[in-house]
This record gives C-alpha cells, structure tokens and sequence, in this order.
C-alpha cells in the first residue's frame, strides 16, 4: 500500500466493496425515473395522486389509518413526538442516550419544541422494560429505535417490545417507533410491519437506509395525529410545492428491496461470523446481527484498523469500510451495512480478505 | 360552455394559456436533469461539489459573502428571522400584514421560534418609509417582499428603498428581503441583484417562481448568518442527506431563464395594458405592472368572472386564468403571472380574447 493511499480512497478504487447498496449519485434517481411519464403531475403542497397514493400504500403497509410524507425523518420525527406532548398535555419524552434526536439533530426538538428529555438505558445498551418502569409520570412519550443504529443495530426480544408497550398503554405514556431501519428487522422478529408497529401509537419509517432510495420518510399514525403533523410540516418549511422526487424514488426503491431484507440479514450474519471467526481481537457488535446491519470492534488503534483494511484491499480488491472510528476503550471500529454489492462479491475473493 | 365545464377544466383543456411556464409535472425535472451524468456524486447533508458550487454560484450573484441552500423559503426565512433576533438579542421582527409567513406557514415562526410579529402598513398597500419610522426599537428586523405580491406584485421606487435601508441601519434594525420574486422585479428597477440585495441583511430567493424549478430556496448573507442558518436547517429536518434533484433542477432553471426576465416583463406589460382597455368593470392592481405579475380586479361576482373566462377559453382557445377569487368589496379577481407560455400565444388569438 502506497502511504499516501487512504481508506477511504482504497475502498472507493477497491473493485469489490461488502457494504451498501452501491455509490450515492444521481444515477439513483435516474434510474427511479426511469419508468415514470413525463407528464405524471407534481404534487401541490402534499396533494396529489402520486403522494397520496403513496402514503395510502405506506399507511396500508404499516397497518396505520394514515400515513404523511416527510422530505426527512428529522422532521416527522419531532413532529410526532410534539404532538404527544400536546395532545397528553406534558413536555417531556424519553429516548436512549445514543438516540438521533440526541447525536444528529442539533436539539432540535428543545431549540424549536421547548420538549425536556429524559435518557433512559446505559449508552451501551438497549433500554429494557424495567427502565420504562423507572419513568415518572410526566412522560408523554417513549421513542424506541428498533433496531438500535448507535450500538450495532442491537434488538430486544419480540416480548419486551410487547411488554413495553402493554406497560405504557396502562400509564397513559405514548409510544412512538423510530423505524429508520424498520424494514430491514422484519425478518429477524419474522413479524410483519403491520404486527410491530401496532404495538406503537405512531411510526417513522425511511427511504434511502436499507431501501437506498435518495431521501424521504413516512410518519403514519391516527388521523389526529397525521391531520395534524400536516400542520407542522407547513411550519417547518417542508410542505414543499413539489416532493415528487422524493416520492417517487421511494415507492421505487420500496418496491425494488423491500423483499431483499431476508437476504440482506442472512449476508450480514455470514459476514459476521467471518469477522468473528477471523481474530481474537476482533468481534461483532451484536455478536449476531439482528438487521442487515453490525458494529465490528477492533482491540487495536484507528491508525493501525484503517492500515489493515487498506492493505486488505490493495491486495484482495475487497472493500469492508470506507472508514474506521476511535472507540473510548481504546479500539476501534466501523460499521458494517449490507445491501445489494455483498452477493457481486466472489466468496473465494472475500474468504481471502479474512484469511 | 357547458354547464359542466369548470373554469379548471377549461383552463386545463385550451389551446392557448396564457400564464405560467406550463404544466408541474415530472417532465420538469426530468429536462433539468437531461445533461446530469448519472455519476454526479450526490450532496451529502450540505456537503459536495453540485451543492457547493451552486450556492457559490448564487452569492456572487447577489452579492453576499456566502449562500445556503434550502429545500423551501418558509424554511429558510424563519432561520434568517431567527438569527436576526438571536443576534441583536430582540424577539420582535416586523413585515406587511400581506406576507407569506402572515398568510402561508401556519404561524411556524410564532410556534416554532416565539418570535413576536409587527404588521406594518395597510393591507392593499406597500411598507413605506414612514411607517418603518413608526418601529419601535425593539425590532430586530423588517421583512421587505420585494415585489409584494399578495398586492399584484408592487414595488416601491428604489429611492424609497435605499431610504429604508439607510435608516433602518441607523437604527440598527435589521433588514431581510424575501426576494421569492426578486428575478422577476430585476428589469423594472434596471438594477442587477446585487445592488438590491446590498440594501438588505440577509436576502431569500427562490427557484419555482418565475424561474420555474421545481423546488427550493437560497439564503444569502454574511458568514456568522449562514452558518448559524446550517445549523436551524439541521434542527428543522431540511439538512436533507440529498438535495440534488433541487439543487440540480434550481440551476438548470436559472441558467435557462434568468435572461428572460425583462420579456416577461415587457409581455405582462402589454397584456395588462388588453385587461384596461377591454372594459371599464376590469383593471389590474398595479395599473402597470412592476415585474411579470400583476392581479386582475373585477367589478363582477367570482361566479359571473368564472363564466366569462371559461367562455372565452371556450371559444378562443386562450386561458387567461384557471382560477378566481372573491374579493372584499364583492368583486372578483385573479393573478396573472407571465412565463414561456405567453410567447406562444398568436397575438390574433389574444386580441380576440379581449374583443
């Protein structure tokens, strides 16, 4: 490997990357278009037939009376847990400390929504039933991300959800599901959408994760709570004129992966086990995945993970990650996603990355 | 006519419309994306060359150190509200009682920011400089819609701009000009955009108006503003991982109209001049218009304006206008806003429209 080479560059020169379904480039909305008439009408401010028929089939799908599309699961998302907080009258909602409202959105929900948060569960982990019992009752709502991304995409047993959910229905706290990667857990819990998320009160789901689509969410629910998201979406300056792009990608990429997620599941246990078979001082975050998805955990430092990978690349064409992060334990680690670029991976070619 | 045939279905049925660029449908997007390599990286969260370049692209144009994309105006105004009053550490911003954020958004800068509102002037009238002298000093801001287009579309005289500028920056009142159609008033001022923008703080332009995009928005201004305003763009769930098919069609659209301004102009001109001149139950707010709109006023119910528009559809072939309102004063009215469909009017069929 030539020093100047970088991970990132090797993996994007590598001929055969493991993870994702491909490069993010406008050929993913191109070829989403590709099938539709010129003269398909836009959308006006959420009405119209292509995004209404949309949700109809995304709401059907999720087993909810309505569903609402969103240009991203930032919006739908604090937007639905502001509406539990009104219609319960309290100003608070509980989430795990690794949460994207908590990383990745800036506080959007405090800045703009004056709502207090509660972090329940340790970082590492996911939250339990016990630590929904430790809730006090000002909690108007309770977020669980299934699975949960920031630990490895790690899922609790189907009957905690259920018991959790039986658990806040008799307290009166609502329960909304960030379903980022709903889809791509339906084959772990052999359960449908419709079956998961009726355990919720209201559900997010998004487009371009394990579907690759190129941007979008769906937030369905009662039709109090969509007739009224409709009303903040306009506040938050997202009730577009025209979302077709997004829409139409969607239903696209929704109808192209949504029975690949089985797939996609089986190729990241097999990828694990390679992972975990291949070092003492490396292992898989959960050591089996639940989703498409796992965290790999290195005992060495950033510098010397991103070395290996880069050489592995050089020297096998096999590409594992683009990056590598520096753990608090000292390690390192890096994630790994799996879409439609594991099956074009010769399994002579990738035994030779782990050998 | 028949009795069936709405003044819509006219409208949607005639040979020769008048208003507009032509139908939003998917065909728009897909001309702006006709010479896009397929292998053009998309943006990823604000970042990337086809985001950055544009939004270079507009701050040399109007002007301003640095510009940010937005997926919609009622966004990106907000943010600009916000940060005007973050900064100068006063909640109370003032703008005409006709604005988009007073009519369109639902009060998202009310709920959203709790941000106080001072509607200045009269509603069937511009913001002159001596009501911007009533202002109190606690506002942090003054909107400008420039034109006002709930009004037909006016536009004070420069001077009196440059008088409002001059003062509020005397006062240290901030000024923000939301320019959703400032392309379109460009020929009438015979300024270029820079110099207009100049006069303003911060300004808003946007890309489906009289460019004809498909969606979208810039803010421009001083650094400490955009990057504050990256950061609310995050909290609003409109730091979208990709914009592109904005950003994309956004400069398709200004490159392919941005010249065409000063036709538009000239042509709302005349065809204003048909509307005074046809009968003395109709005029047009402003007399003559002051960019490629105007409204037209009717001293006849909407259902008597209805039926004669839907006539003339019917036996010229000219759609004047797919809609009416009801006014006030018990008349009716209409906007008429100039695009590529004017010039494809045989001048013959648009006199007999009006004889």
């Amino acid at each position: 490997m030539k020093d100047s080479m970088t991970l990132a560059d090797a993996f994007q020169n590598c001929k055969y990357p493991v993870v994702g379904h491909g490069k993010r480039n406008v050929r993913v909305l191109l070829e989403s278009l590709e099938g539709t008439d010129g003269d398909t009408a836009s959308d006006m401010y959420g009405k119209g037939d292509t995004i209404e028929r949309f949700e109809a089939k995304m709401a059907a799908y999720l087993g909810k009376p309505e569903a609402v599309f969103f240009p991203s699961g930032t919006m739908a998302q604090q937007i639905a847990l502001r509406i539990h907080c009104d219609e319960t009258g309290k100003r608070k909602v509980a989430y795990h400390p690794l949460s994207h409202l908590e990383l990745y959105e800036e506080d959007g929900l405090k800045a703009l929504h004056r709502i207090e948060t509660v972090l329940l569960a340790d970082r590492d982990r996911l939250i339990r039933p016990e630590d929904v019992r430790d809730l006090e009752d000002d909690a108007a709502c309770l977020l669980l991300e299934l699975p949960q991304r920031e630990i490895g995409g790690q899922l609790p047993p189907y009957a905690e959800l259920e018991e959790i959910s039986a658990y806040c229905r008799s307290r009166g706290i609502r329960l909304h599901l960030d379903g980022a990667r709903l889809f791509e857990i339906l084959p772990h819990y052999e359960k449908s959408a419709a079956e998961i998320c009726a355990l919720f009160d209201s559900a997010y789901v998004s487009f371009y994760k394990g579907l690759g689509g190129v941007a979008g969410a769906i937030l369905a629910g009662e039709p109090a709570l969509t007739e009224r998201s409709k009303v903040w979406k306009r506040r938050h300056g997202g009730d577009l004129i025209s979302l077709y792009p997004y829409v139409i990608s969607s239903d696209y990429y929704f109808d192209k992966r949504i029975g690949k997620m089985a797939q996609y599941y089986e190729e990241a246990m097999a990828l694990a086990e390679m992972y975990n078979g291949c070092a003492d001082t490396i292992r898989t975050v959960p050591a089996v995945p639940a989703s498409n998805m796992f965290h790999v955990h290195a005992d060495v430092s950033k510098e010397a993970l991103e070395s290996i990978l880069a050489g592995v690349a050089e020297e096998t064409g096999v590409g594992l990650s683009a990056w590598v992060k520096a753990l608090d334990d000292g390690g390192s680690g890096f994630e790994a996603t799996i879409g439609d670029r594991y099956a074009a991976v010769p399994e002579d070619r990738l035994r030779s990355a782990f050998s």
